[in-house]
């Protein structure tokens, strides 16, 4: 039986792992003699569409091995959605050109809905496709399994930035700055915002007030809670996700000039809270917004994170291997402290649509804080350190030859 | 003769790397049986002036070591100008009242003009104190010394996240974002701009653009600039100081709608470049605010940074001891590469009011970026790693108990 190729995307935002997932694709591919090369999608699906794929045999053996450490996604990534059936279509007409029998898509929700429907697609027409989907979200909203790769490394990030910038905070507080904000990603879930609860190791320690993109925003309730925090304390440091909403459903970033500024792609809350401080309580603020830093700090991943980027991209190779179809490799905690875990996999039917909100035990009762649930289940996730290795003192991050395979067919537009 | 104790203060904005200070000059006074205590000011000159004086002996010697890996003041910090003459004549009060013959002030220019004062004043009244400077500040704008305790460590946070956002920001901008900006500190000086500088080891790597405060804004160059380097490299990312100015010398984060959200606080002038590159060029961008997440990141601290910081301390105390008056340590370079240092002492009358500033050799012709002299300057200061244990996944930092000593005088209104 002649070998087939293997193909492989990342999809939808990148993280600071998505590289070692991508690694452990190839490495894993490389043990099994069905599998001839692994051709990865330039930016994604739409590599796939427009046949622009990566050949990643020509990529040296250390150049795939430091992905490891490598931050973004190495061969580009893209949010999109197949239109279907034309783009289904293309897919399996590309497929065949190269003899990819393989499919690997490593992404979130989305992409995993993609993966389930060009699998059901492929059985109806007949084409022999194996796919599997990787999971990988800082937004770790996938069902299932424990944890999505990607998220413990930002929830290692975001935790540690409030903890140094309050030390930097309290020094000063008596004359100066008294609050201070820091904005984290989330735009429908608190999984982030929660995640920097984990500095708060003690009643005093940052963060102080957590606002979470579940509970509807409270203003008085909220300058009430800033007001105590200082009293108590003497200053206020707070996490708050960008997607924090007005009782009306409406993103609190989006109020204020939002005509002048289109705060609505900015995502700029922590400026409007700034703002809501300095009206109400007169204190004086700083304000911080994270943005990409927060799911590209490599400088700062989680050894746990890591890890399983690696375990669930070998599993998905396994997986294939073994004649599995339309299935994701998943996280099964099987014991908190020693965090333990095995690898199962799940059918993507169940997967597809369905997102993992953080469960409302996770948020204390007044809704600003994490319960100690919340923190059981969080704390694993962040633990060990493993820096990159550093030249002339910054980070020394791989970069790709990424050399396409000569295409075959004609042009196809997105 | 009886010992006499020491007074050490931290001034200004904190570092990630003073407290590395101030273990230097609590450890080496140790050595000298003429100092008996070191007494650190609560919150800076403000607790000298309150009498309110932390007793460092009471602290562990293991508390004390662990102050090298922890970011913000231990004892805190404020931004004070000395009242003249009723806050020297207090000081001295305080200082005879606990037998304090040994000034240390730990700060920027402002700190060492005050310290220069408390000097002059003392010999003029014929109180016998020892006066000596220490420098700090993330700003690098002092004369004389190399750089500036603080600085190094920012310069290396900041050019470590511009490089990995850059790769988030590569693997997507076929499809999505394609500008990024990053907004740095530096109200009056682009040092901390330029240092991210270091990370474009590449024509194309990132930041493709500096916007530096020594560069008057000039918008229709800068809307060139952003769409030349998409067209030559898909995508664009810069970094932009908070103190960017207009032609007309206004601060650029001031424009827009400075009374609904006050920006001349907010610091917000990322924000206001996204909505040009929106509004000019219709392209998809992002933007982060470091704020203080730079100058308290200890996480990614320069090992030159904090080998400095100590020996400025510990030449404070050496300096004090050899009886010196009236000055400060400096580095002062002898060699680039490898990096050579020795500590010299400056006289603080020369000290007092002069700011370095970016020289114009070190900006780029075009304005947007810096030259081959500034990154051969900039290179030896973000040299090597020096990571904080970590417990649990996050820096284990230190907190000192700062238990004050008795006062013995009435109350001093500041």
């Amino acid at each position: 039986m002649q070998a087939s190729n293997a193909f492989y995307a990342q999809s939808g935002g990148v993280t600071a792992v998505i590289n070692h997932t991508a690694q452990a694709v190839i490495e894993t591919a490389k043990r099994y003699k069905r599998i001839h090369k692994i051709l990865a999608g330039q930016y994604g699906i739409i590599g796939a569409l427009q046949e622009a794929l990566i050949d990643t045999s020509l990529e040296s053996r250390t150049a795939i091995k430091n992905l490891a450490y490598t931050p973004g996604g190495a061969f580009g990534s893209c949010r999109y959605q197949l239109k279907f059936p034309q783009d289904c279509e293309r897919l399996i007409e590309v497929f065949a050109a190269h003899r990819i029998r393989y499919f690997f898509y490593n992404g979130g929700g989305d992409s995993q809905d993609t993966t389930h429907k060009l699998a059901t697609f492929s059985q109806q027409i007949g084409y022999p496709l194996t796919c599997i989907g990787i999971p990988k979200t800082i937004d770790n909203d996938l069902p299932f399994t424990d944890t999505c790769p990607g998220f413990g490394s930002v929830a290692k990030y975001v935790a540690t930035s409030i903890r140094e910038a309050a030390l930097d905070v309290r020094s000063m507080a008596a004359s100066s700055t008294k609050v201070f904000i820091m904005e984290v990603m989330g735009r429908h879930s608190g999984w982030i915002a929660a995640a920097s609860g984990l500095a708060a190791d003690r009643n005093d320690a940052a963060p102080h007030l957590i606002l979470f993109p579940e509970v509807p925003f409270d203003q008085q309730a909220f300058l009430n809670k800033v007001q105590d925090t200082i009293k108590h304390y003497g200053y206020c440091t707070m996490v708050v996700s960008e997607g924090v909403r007005l009782p009306d459903g409406k993103f609190l970033s989006e109020i204020g000039s939002i005509d002048a500024f289109g705060h609505s792609q900015l995502g700029g809350v922590a400026p409007i809270l700034a703002q809501l401080v300095k009206k109400h309580l007169n204190l004086k603020y700083h304000w911080a917004v994270l943005d990409y830093l927060q799911r590209s700090a490599r400088h700062l991943a989680s050894a746990v994170d890591l890890k399983q980027a690696y375990q669930l991209g070998q599993a998905a190779v396994q997986f294939a291997m073994q004649g599995q179809q339309g299935v994701m490799p998943i996280i099964v905690r099987t014991d908190d402290h020693p965090y333990r875990w095995r690898i199962e996999a799940v059918a993507l039917s169940k997967v597809a649509n369905v997102e993992k909100k953080l469960p409302k035990k996770y948020i204390r009762a007044d809704g600003f804080h994490i319960t100690a649930s919340c923190r059981k289940y969080l704390a694993p996730l962040i633990q060990g350190e493993a820096y990159p290795p550093y030249i002339q003192g910054l980070p020394n991050y791989q970069s790709l030859a990424c050399r396409l395979v000569k295409r075959k067919l004609p042009p196809y537009a997105v």
